[in-house]
């Protein structure tokens, strides 16, 4: 919570003043492919470390991407780290897509400000630091060590009446998360972690996973934080609903977030943009960061190398997400609560991949005979 | 590495003097079923967090099961944490069921003291300690800090010929590890980790797990650090080999372990169940392990209660390990390194389960509204 609030309050000023839309532009135009000889020096150096070669099977990939992304062999530990929780609220909670009122939103954002929700008690595990931004909440927030003032609009329209927000909103809220992940690199966090809180966030998430995969949204639309089977088919019939109201093009991403999105997906989105600008590993969380990711590959496909998937919500849009970005999980723990709780588990597992090829020995400098052709 | 050596040397000279015997009796009676009142409490609590019902999945269950194994609702976080890991040598190395040359159990252990190997990574990425038993290398190690030199004997005797070891080595092999298991605790360590190596060792892995599942050889015989097709079968066959001389009745572990098992499986057998004797918990690694922890509940049944399974290793006989204990793997990353390493990995999610019911705000504390029935 310790995050320096200044040099965001800047950036969000510079932001007003109309450097607005060349920010997304110069952050897209920032994204490149990863390093080759980056890569191919972390692929012969991982041949050589003190284990069987492959032994370490998904480890070692992770290795090697982190190289890539870096830009160098051995890439720097991606630590310290930031979760970085993206609030807000959507219009949508009136089609009675959750049984949760929205005003758990604000709710929730004072227990993250007060150390007591699950992703704290995870993030003082792992030894991450918590900020949380409001993007959109429908209610005032009081000023608070940890929070950050970002609200575009008090909450989304509802989808199913119109867009969600105008396309001006959209792209606002994609550069407040770009300008928070530049700000949390600058203030020197090496590792970026998606969270995020929004009640009915995600009805918004499966509307944007059906539109960039071109999935069925009966196949991507979940039971989020616990619908009966009444609520889902309810949820399932909004979505539809919303997306022939919009027929959103999925390669406009700023049109599909405005017509379909939540003000915390599109900031999740820049959030994810502005790591890979920037060549810092960003953890996605679950299927509200999932949705967010394949807005951000739609914004710049080179994004996906910045990406790490934390973990396999069991909410199906977060699947069919993944799939699209070709990512595999690192965690499957049956988790479906968000707030960054899943990527927050799998830090540590991100950390030491990029430990391996730092500081592991290799069978030449610790004597070890390999074994026989 | 700081683990202060003395307490050990002195329970190990206890046991040369001839309590021996009666340590393993003592060590089994030790070990009760889970505490039903802290269960019930810890499943209330779960429900009272802020986060929706099941959110959590696999981490709410394990949540439980700890305060179930400590007697107490919340049970303490179990750190510090150390991995112990038993290095001992396998006279079935002689039939070929392996490229790498048996010295490398040797160089290996120095590679671990020398922080070189991956586990020493891992370990220092999760903040937990590294200790090297030698139970039974071939070979003479040098004194070194972190390094417990509790031979029993020069490696095992080849299977295929006869026992492995005699039933008082076995069971000296499982009483070293009880020891180290108690000294640790009392060094002040919360959560045991194990860690193996043992050139040859995924051998007699999969004969004890072949025996104490009653799958056939062919099914829990892996791939181990790399072999061939021709190698596989070779080692499947030598495994049925084994198995046919000694016939081993699943119902006398400490018979199995000196007909077909490693002294780093009987060792880890002890530091189990020396683990549930003193109600920690104490988290697998891979196929090593799991095929010791059959050992462990074939001794005591209650011990399972103690164990959280790190990960799946890639080693098919891990799955019918695991799947014979009731355990579900909290990772499952293609890993097969063994020394601890999935293992390591597992160790902040256990942690951050336990933080869950100790650190999380419930409903009422926080002030968050619930959900609508």
């Amino acid at each position: 919570m310790a995050h320096d609030d200044d040099s965001i309050a800047r950036s969000g000023t510079d932001a007003a003043a109309g450097t607005a839309r060349s920010l997304l532009a110069e952050t897209v135009s920032a994204i490149g492919p990863p390093d080759q000889s980056a890569i191919s020096a972390a692929r012969e150096r991982q041949e050589r470390l003190t284990k069987p070669s492959g032994s370490l099977g998904t480890l070692e990939d992770l290795s090697v991407r982190l190289a890539g992304l870096a830009g160098e062999c051995p890439a720097p530990i991606p630590e310290p780290a930031v979760i970085a929780i993206f609030a807000a609220d959507h219009g949508v909670h009136a089609q009675g897509v959750t049984p949760w009122p929205q005003e758990v939103t604000a709710q929730m954002v004072a227990n993250f400000l007060a150390a007591g929700a699950v992703v704290n008690a995870f993030a003082a595990q792992v030894g991450a630091e918590v900020c949380v931004v409001d993007v959109g909440v429908a209610a005032g927030l009081p000023v608070a060590p940890g929070l950050l003032a970002r609200k575009i609009r008090a909450g989304t329209a509802d989808m199913t009446a119109g867009p969600a927000m105008s396309r001006d909103e959209a792209e606002r809220a994609v550069e407040v998360g770009t300008e928070v992940a530049a700000d949390l690199i600058a203030a020197g966090h090496r590792c970026l972690v998606t969270g995020d809180m929004g009640i009915a966030n995600t009805t918004a998430s499966a509307a944007l996973i059906s539109v960039f995969t071109g999935t069925d949204p009966a196949e991507v639309t979940g039971r989020g934080t616990g619908v009966d089977d009444e609520t889902w088919q309810r949820k399932v019939a909004v979505v539809r609903r919303a997306l022939e109201l919009h027929r959103p093009d999925p390669a406009d991403p700023i049109g599909v977030l405005s017509a379909v999105g939540g003000l915390e997906h599109a900031a999740l989105a820049g959030f994810i943009i502005g790591a890979a600008a920037h060549r810092v590993p960003v953890i996605l969380d679950g299927v509200i960061a999932c949705s967010a990711a394949l807005a951000a590959v739609a914004l710049a496909p080179d994004a996906v190398h910045a990406m790490v998937a934390g973990h396999l919500s069991t909410e199906p849009g977060a699947r069919a997400a993944l799939a699209a970005l070709g990512l595999r999980p690192l965690l499957s723990l049956e988790m479906r609560l968000g707030e960054g709780s899943g990527a927050a588990l799998a830090l540590p597992i991100v950390q030491a991949a990029a430990r391996l090829l730092r500081d592991v020995a290799t069978f030449d400098s610790a004597g070890v005979s390999g074994a026989k052709e």
